[in-house]
């Protein structure tokens, strides 16, 4: 049995009797029933998916791919494709938008490379490189499965280990030129929707680059016909290194039942493939903010979640993680620390003449 | 000239000049231009609000305006109005919603007592009462004149004496049974729209209390027909002692040139009136969550914000406050503590064959 069939295959459920009794803790607390939202939600979630009534989530990190996509030869992106390499190394140097919010949220990174075109060296990069970027997925697959597989067991060997090393809660981040693209196709494989619902212009795009980029993907999808039903296949055929490493990190956080945030578009489709490896893998993942791709919002619609910030960011590298933290704390704070009505009906000295 | 006529025909456009500074220095950063989004746009409304740059906010507070209104009488409201002052009382112990989500921010509560139905002495909580509760609007105006300017200039100076102990930073909060009430009667007489675009059942009104509210709020309109043109005139009539307490906070702050937080329906019921008075201090204003009373929507359309989180709440006393600060002040890091494109383009020893 490989491991990503053993690992794949043994999600539990969420724990919906700790789920219970953790509705029933929110419905005692001195507040109308259900007025804290989403927060009293997020709190039965973090219970259901740790088995623990109460959580903290001290030590925590965001899981950032770095990888090369092949269809960006195809010349539509504005950006060369040695900023992948460039910005995987910037992420050890603690000034890009990541660390600014990571530091802020208190939260870690983990920097993993698996697929830049390049040779990177670096103490503080991992390298877990597959392939120095996939082929053209316009022309061909983007990588054989064999590698698909093992893309996808190194996300969930990262999140093994940073699990063994006491981490609580995982962020998905990445970093690759031409993800938006890859993602894009990812999306319109699994659920057949236009190339218009799936790709976004971006800030950088021209209109002829625009219209470069929406005809290659649909190439891609015609060269390699993604059988949707089989996420490998999809991953392989149209996805990219980094999609695929992701798709292990939602697989390992589910088997070892540790909450996991969405970020952008390209985690949002990773989080779908991963959906589609075992639909129990989605009771454990946590959105973050809304995207600001157009294909975004089709991916949580097959998801089923709905993002908490709405912010209008579209910078990836996993930047919505550490910003929905807070949230996430504030949700298991609210089940622990708020008074019941019945403590709070209590009426002191202070009270003079009321009622 | 009166404290408040002094203040509110004095407060300062935001400073465009640094702010025009602020998006240059946003667009030199290592991203994608304007990928930040909101975080962006937040960083260069707090420099035009402070007229600084890099702008922090360890010290922040909430002020929460408690106070009873007339309309309770009605006999909708399955609450007892007792309970105002019970938890007015209870914000002083540390266990509302309102304390452990501003505990977990870091942010301060000042707690005043602007209309509580009885006689509350209690060393944290700040004694401003104008009277024990409102009249019933349903039935003639909820205040005098006086008593509205009363309010309105307790709010200016709460936030004079708050921005004098150094407090940078002013979050919205209130406790009133009834006050959703009185702010879907201030939104109506502002927007004259339709009783059901205004009132909410919320969680805990029958169909025969919720008939109830509505028909009571036709009726406050009808016999006290508010002039819109006149905010002052709306708050006495059909407002209360906490919204206009509220609308004093927030031209207080405008004037100080602090940012100031709006929370749910109640706050940004204060926030519409605080816009009519003087425009200007909508600049000043920073929305939180999209509180999930109905009227909400259509304040926020009025005043030309949209709200950061979606987290579904409706529980009022300011949460909303500290859970947006986190946000605003991962905006004020990004600005200050990203690196530039040019600083980040530097490569170094650990790339190796790239390019």
């Amino acid at each position: 049995m490989t491991k990503l069939k053993e690992i794949s295959e043994n999600i539990s459920p969420i724990d919906k009797d700790i789920m219970n009794t953790a509705a029933a803790r929110l419905d005692s607390l001195v507040k109308p029933i259900g007025s804290l939202g989403r927060l009293e939600e997020l709190a039965i979630q973090l219970s259901g998916i740790t088995g623990n009534l109460y959580n903290s989530f001290e030590k925590s990190c965001t899981v950032i791919m770095s990888a090369d996509n092949g269809i960006w030869e195809e010349g539509f992106s504005a950006v060369p494709q040695f900023i992948t390499g460039v910005q995987t190394v910037n992420f050890t140097k603690g000034r890009c938008g990541i660390n600014v919010l990571s530091r802020h949220a208190n939260m870690d990174i983990k920097v993993v490379d698996i697929g830049v075109n390049g040779d990177i060296n670096h103490p503080d990069i991992e390298n877990r490189k597959i392939r120095k970027g996939t082929w053209n997925i316009s022309k061909g697959p983007a990588m054989t499965r064999e590698e698909a597989v093992k893309a996808v067991e190194t996300g969930i060997d990262i999140v093994e280990n940073l699990v063994q090393q006491g981490y609580k809660l995982i962020g998905t981040g990445e970093m690759g030129i031409c993800n938006t693209s890859t993602s894009s196709a990812v999306l319109m494989a699994f659920t057949g929707c236009d190339v218009d619902v799936a790709v976004g212009k971006g800030a950088g795009l021209s209109e002829e680059a625009f219209h470069n980029k929406k005809a290659a993907l649909v190439r891609a999808i015609e060269v390699n016909k993604p059988h949707k039903e089989d996420a490998l296949d999809v991953l392989s055929k149209v996805g990219g290194f980094d999609i695929a490493g992701l798709v292990g990190c939602y697989l390992g956080a589910a088997f070892l039942r540790v909450p996991i945030i969405i970020d952008g578009f390209i985690s949002a489709a990773a989080a779908l493939a991963a959906a589609k490896i075992n639909p129990l893998a989605k009771d454990y993942m946590i959105p973050s903010h809304a995207s600001a791709e157009p294909g975004y919002i089709l991916l949580m619609k097959e998801l089923g979640l709905e993002p908490i910030l709405n912010l209008n960011m579209r910078l990836g590298e996993g930047t919505g993680c550490p910003l929905v933290l807070n949230i996430i704390e504030a949700a298991s704070k609210i089940i622990k620390e708020m008074a019941t009505l019945e403590e709070s009906m209590i009426q002191d000295d202070f009270l003079v003449d009321i009622r």
